[in-house]
């Protein structure tokens, strides 16, 4: 029997029905984190830092709102964790690297306010890879210590994977949120691009960059972004899609599958956990499209496979400033990988970046019109290439993730397959700006099995 | 006659090819600065701080480089001044408020990295009102030390227009670059939305924050606007259009004229000054269209007239992060003005908000339209309602720069007219992204009056 399905994720909705009722507290499910950190943390390492001390007060006055049946906002009592490319008051804010040791901002961004002020409870800061795109860190798969927990937000889907918090931000700039998610075991989300606010987090491209959710379930993942779209917006894009109560689950018609070259990349168990859920899907009469039924998604999945590797160089034209001026500054403090970036990078014309991000606009077009012609809800296909791989440094690849990172479509990641033993995720992709419609879709499919 | 006519403003394009020649040094260009630095500033006081120290280090440094034959960029040797809400490697970073004394950024701005990689002279930081929207502070006109420089971007403003430095950094929200150079009698350039990376910058409203330059021709701001755009590019946006040499002068055919409730702030000489200028432009030969001709210019203005005061809508309800979080750590420490302004915003809903932008759009193809469809090359205005009023607190009408800035459109201010003995500009503003071209324009116009 797999080992995954023993561990049980922490859901703040349920807690939160608990302390409605009274029959439990925000300390109470804090002392619970608390406890299971106590545990799995010295093996896991999740966390740069942690102020319990704050958190308990925190947690204590959480409790105090809900027992005057008053609580700030749906995350009220919510333990989080954040990563640590996220600027947070109180504690420190250190990147993942050694430049920014002990480094402390001037305040919260804009994610972390939304949630506090809405009474969400600060466990601490969660270990990111190095400027969340270089070096990996210390953390451990919560399902084998051996494995990597994926990057960048390898803390965030560590600490939600081995249920220490409900919830965790991360980050996602290709696969940051959408592989930790996977190869822990949570729930992931990856909003389309510009409709949760990212002040306050450190910059790789700012065209590219995502704030993504890790969760316990979709409804935790949704509190928790419904909160930061409502109360500090997206500045000039439109909200968030549907942004307030969770979307109603909603039976998709039919569903586009990706193959692409991130298939290659798997082993048989994993290929045959993600064709037994795509059959099983069929027998519920869902319409399975795929490039062997349709030469339009043949097309979309060569262009795709084109242009996924320019990602790096979009990112990496983009990442310039601040970078250059950091390996100036810090030398070989920071690592090989982004000095290789920067140094890639500064031999790309300008004209080439515009290049790429027409490109990138074609794609997301051709993507939409795709979707439409088939009649599909949503794109289907693994969060990752397969279960994490063994070893601390690699990551694992960033192959199936990147594709709506690229093209800024909203992606969520479902802990429903698994191989070896340990879990990965199927990941669902939407119209862009159409988050809601794309949770109400992911949610049918997640209660198809059981959740 | 008049005052400002005496003033010289220091350009720099004019000491470069001296360097070039080997006829002067940037180390004699920054000692001319000290010189009236050190006579005119404990009256017009446009620098928070300065490290005078560091400057003779970059400015000897650069004077070898050019002695070598090989300057790092356009801008090498070049004096600037520093909005005092853009973060500076070196200097501290203090907002115009007391709750930012002694704050230090982490680095540089985006926009100073740009300039200080290509040798520009960093003199010190320029006096903004608080956070660039509240009160105002110490800084005096140039050319009377009882009426406002303008703000926010005041001190900025002052340093240009008494010839402390020939470019200075600001910002513009609503009018806080236009406006200074106006009063000031400097040049002024703010770009179309999003051309010049704003990172680093402390952010009031990212859907309305424009960076500014303010100089001392327009020369020497293309010089400073291409650096930035080609060294940190716009990050997904158009680069800055005809980014590189200064664009040939260009006569426009038509200038489509603005009056708007502007002409009503006027008093006569302010009015009898952009008459003639504009009549003479008419004997130059070009066709000036205004709401007396045309009804498709008076249904523009109209729409500008209704909308205008909701800028500060938008900008208030963005505003909500981070000053919420600013106001409950630092209350009344933070001015009456951004209270009001967030006061206001809390109570604006999310659905007026949208409508707002909404808005902006409808206003930004109205006036592409009327623009293409009376032939106009640009709009011409007065860049303020005349020249600087007397006081120190009050800081001038918005209207004027206010226009081009809520729906993102480039604009110039050149110093070509004057009342009551002193300097106000004149504004032309044209399509948004083709700032080459606004530049061409303005050149003509600049150089018909003998600059």
């Amino acid at each position: 029997m797999d080992v995954w399905k023993n561990r049980r994720l922490l859901s703040f909705t349920e807690a939160a029905a608990d302390f409605a009722s009274g029959r439990s507290t925000p300390r109470e499910l804090l002392e619970n984190c608390i406890d299971r950190i106590g545990k799995d943390e010295p093996v896991v390492r999740a966390f740069v830092c942690m102020d319990l001390e704050t958190a308990r007060r925190s947690a204590d006055e959480s409790t105090q709102r809900y027992k005057r049946g008053h609580p700030l906002s749906p995350v009220d009592g919510c333990p989080i964790g954040i990563k640590d490319i996220i600027s947070t008051q109180g504690l420190p804010t250190q990147m993942g690297s050694p430049a920014f040791k002990g480094w402390r901002s001037l305040g919260d961004a804009a994610c972390v306010h939304a949630l506090r002020t809405g009474g969400a409870v600060i466990v601490g800061k969660t270990v990111t890879t190095e400027f969340a795109i270089g070096l990996s860190r210390e953390t451990t798969n919560p399902f084998d210590p051996e494995r990597t927990p994926g990057g960048s937000s390898s803390g965030s889907g560590a600490a939600v994977g081995a249920g220490m918090v409900p919830i965790a931000l991360g980050t996602q700039t290709q696969s940051s949120t959408i592989r930790p998610a996977s190869y822990c075991g949570a729930y992931g989300f990856k909003p389309s691009h510009g409709r949760l606010r990212m002040e306050g987090v450190h910059l790789l491209s700012p065209t590219s960059d995502h704030l993504g959710i890790i969760g316990a379930n979709l409804d935790d993942i949704w509190r928790i972004a419904s909160r930061i779209a409502l109360s500090v917006g997206s500045a000039g894009c439109e909200f968030m899609h549907r942004a307030g109560p969770l979307p109603e689950a909603s039976k998709p018609k039919a569903l586009l599958r990706l193959f692409t070259r991130g298939w290659d990349e798997m082993d048989p168990d994993s290929r045959s956990s993600f064709d037994a859920l795509v059959a099983d899907l069929q027998r519920r009469g869902i319409s399975i499209v795929s490039k062997d039924e349709d030469p339009k998604v043949a097309a979309l999945e060569a262009a795709l496979e084109r242009n996924i590797d320019s990602a790096l160089d979009i990112v990496g034209f983009e990442m310039q400033w601040p970078f250059c001026d950091y390996l100036a500054r810090y030398g070989e403090v920071i690592g090989p990988r982004i000095h290789a970036i920067i140094d890639r990078a500064s031999r790309m014309t300008r004209a080439r970046y515009v290049e790429l991000l027409n490109m990138r606009h074609a794609l997301a077009r051709q993507m939409s019109q795709v979707l439409k012609a088939v009649g599909a809800d949503a794109a289907i296909l693994p969060a990752s290439s397969g279960p994490a791989p063994v070893g601390l440094e690699y990551a694992g690849s960033r192959t199936y993730p990147s594709f709506a990172t690229l093209i800024g479509f909203p992606s969520f990641a479902l802990p429903l397959l698994s191989a070896q033993g340990l879990p990965f995720g199927v990941q669902l992709f939407g119209a862009v700006g159409r988050d809601g419609d794309l949770c109400a879709t992911a949610r049918w499919v997640d209660r198809a099995y059981g959740n």
